[in-house]
């Protein structure tokens, strides 16, 4: 039951991903206020715009792995579809576990919710990665290069987020910074592949 | 008046039933409580995010079948694609139905518009499979593949959605289960599946 | 400055459909009624159902005929994709007019508002048609089935929606069964066709 | 790190770009009150029209002005994907900066922020064809087309955008008019390309 037919599976996945990652916009509300008090309300919305700039970053990060892995692979099959869909599932959670951290920022509860949604959704993308390898659907010559993603060491950027949860108990602000942080280490490394080339 | 362009006939589906599947994430909405009440807000989106995962794993499992069936075919006619936009009107729907189906669990009412929003999507994809193989739409090699989806026993999944129908008069809960139940005897026969590849 | 590459400007044109045509669901709210009044409250909505069901036949008709345009296309250039920007400025604008048309059922002036965006619509679609025959931007082979279509004959829909404004004062409901008549109209010239086939 | 498969890169481009212009008709709220006041309702509602055509038009411009810097790239390396990914972000902010200067049409502060959203979208687009330039992204046979924009002339639309910014301050209308401008620039130039093809 194999695949070639990459094209569509791929298209349905960006076509979800475009759609998730631009409702983001719709947790900045335009204020409700007479035009004197504009000045005052746009200030408060600096932190809807921060939240709605980290969610954006992390799920177009979310979805550059994603590409990654799919240029790689030589063949599909249900089970790696299912896996895909279980990772769109939690990436159209996002737009959701971000309004309701915006809306509670002080929150530890709201924070955790946020950094499971994005934590289970980078350990089904580890899975997913994983499983490509075990069962051959991965082109030889892209092997070794998916390989090092597939150990434990892959785990990183996952584990960061999972446990993001527990932090989040101690400081909401603490795993925010913890989301930063993996935006700020996955862009410098790829600024070096870039020099490299 | 046949047609070999499938690529924008199966974009555009693709990109209707990926706006749709992302549509259902706004039926969950961030709790307007203090912040101390935040905890037993979440636990009160329990179901409905019970109901997201359930109509976004329907939903996913309608673009599986869909993405297997238009993989088969060599040709196209407008019937075909009015039959196409017959079972998107009924997918687009689906977001309003789980909606109202998750605001009014315990209505009989509610749970008989959403089986019959999934029986008629399905019953609309099984005139579509019947359809292609008397038009002689499908590739000669996957005629035998496509032949036992079009016989009554094809119908099994239609039925059990338009059966829930009824069923939901008697018990809304047995007709929730009915639909989970066809996502778990979608899913485990796909696995076999692919074991045996 | 012609352009060969339709794959992106179709792409595109698509993705804006899709979204505009899954947005008309949203007109569909769920009711906000005690559970024992649900009953009455979907009988309410029949009205609003039919809306969607009719403004999803006609951008799903607009969709098929942008379709057939750009199958037989060789070229593109700048003024084109203006025309064809400005087709989907009006198709954007549906799920507004539908809305509009929907809670204003029996105000002249809404009816008015939707079958100007059809009219519209229609007719930035036949100078879209005429324009590409005039500067020679269709197949040759495709020029004899094109041409019929840019004759005042083939404004024959553009007209039928222009004059449902008009017709929209005199009564909302006679606007309402011209834009069914088209849907009406197209599906069974789609039919004869497949037939010939 | 190069990469030829443009195709994935630019469709997700194509689809947040197509849900951000599509989600431009959300600012079109249709009128809460009797029918007898609807002609009234819609009259005020023209602004808010205009506001979405020159939006619609602006957004549309920057799908074109993007579409003509990809079509002329041989690769792509992660920091285009970064900026590509910035671009995206303010181009997702404009259906928000839209509806603020919608509502607060006389604020200059509201004319600002969309004045700064439009100009530092097209500065990083202005930045990304400059980087690709600089990075040999850009075939060969289109350096000489591409090389212009990339001066500080090919900054003209740039500038344009980010000087509404302090003209708002003194006229919000008058960086209204700034705005409309770069479309009335842009079209007919489009056009005269045509003419000389």
């Amino acid at each position: 039951m194999e695949r070639t037919d990459f094209g569509r599976i791929v298209a349905f996945t960006d076509g979800v991903m475009a759609v998730a990652i631009t409702l983001l916009v719709l947790n900045l509300e335009v204020p409700n206020v007479p035009g004197n008090e504009l000045n005052d309300a746009l200030v408060d919305l600096i932190p809807s715009l921060i939240a709605y700039l980290l969610a954006f970053a992390l799920v177009g990060r979310f979805w550059v792995i994603h590409h990654r892995l799919f240029e790689t692979l030589r063949a599909f099959d249900s089970r790696l579809m299912t896996l895909n869909l279980a990772f769109l599932t939690l990436i159209v959670l996002v737009p959701f576990s971000t309004a309701l951290f915006d809306k509670f920022t002080d929150e530890p509860l709201a924070a955790a919710v946020l950094g499971a949604t994005l934590g289970l959704a980078a350990l089904t993308h580890w899975l997913a990665v994983v499983y490509t390898l075990r069962r051959g659907l991965v082109h030889d010559h892209h092997r070794s290069a998916n390989e090092p993603l597939a150990s434990p060491v892959g785990l990183g950027f996952t584990l960061l987020f999972l446990l993001s949860v527990p932090v989040a108990f101690l400081s909401p602000t603490a795993a925010s910074l913890m989301w930063a942080a993996t935006i700020l280490l996955h862009y410098p490394l790829g600024r070096m592949g870039a020099r490299e080339s």
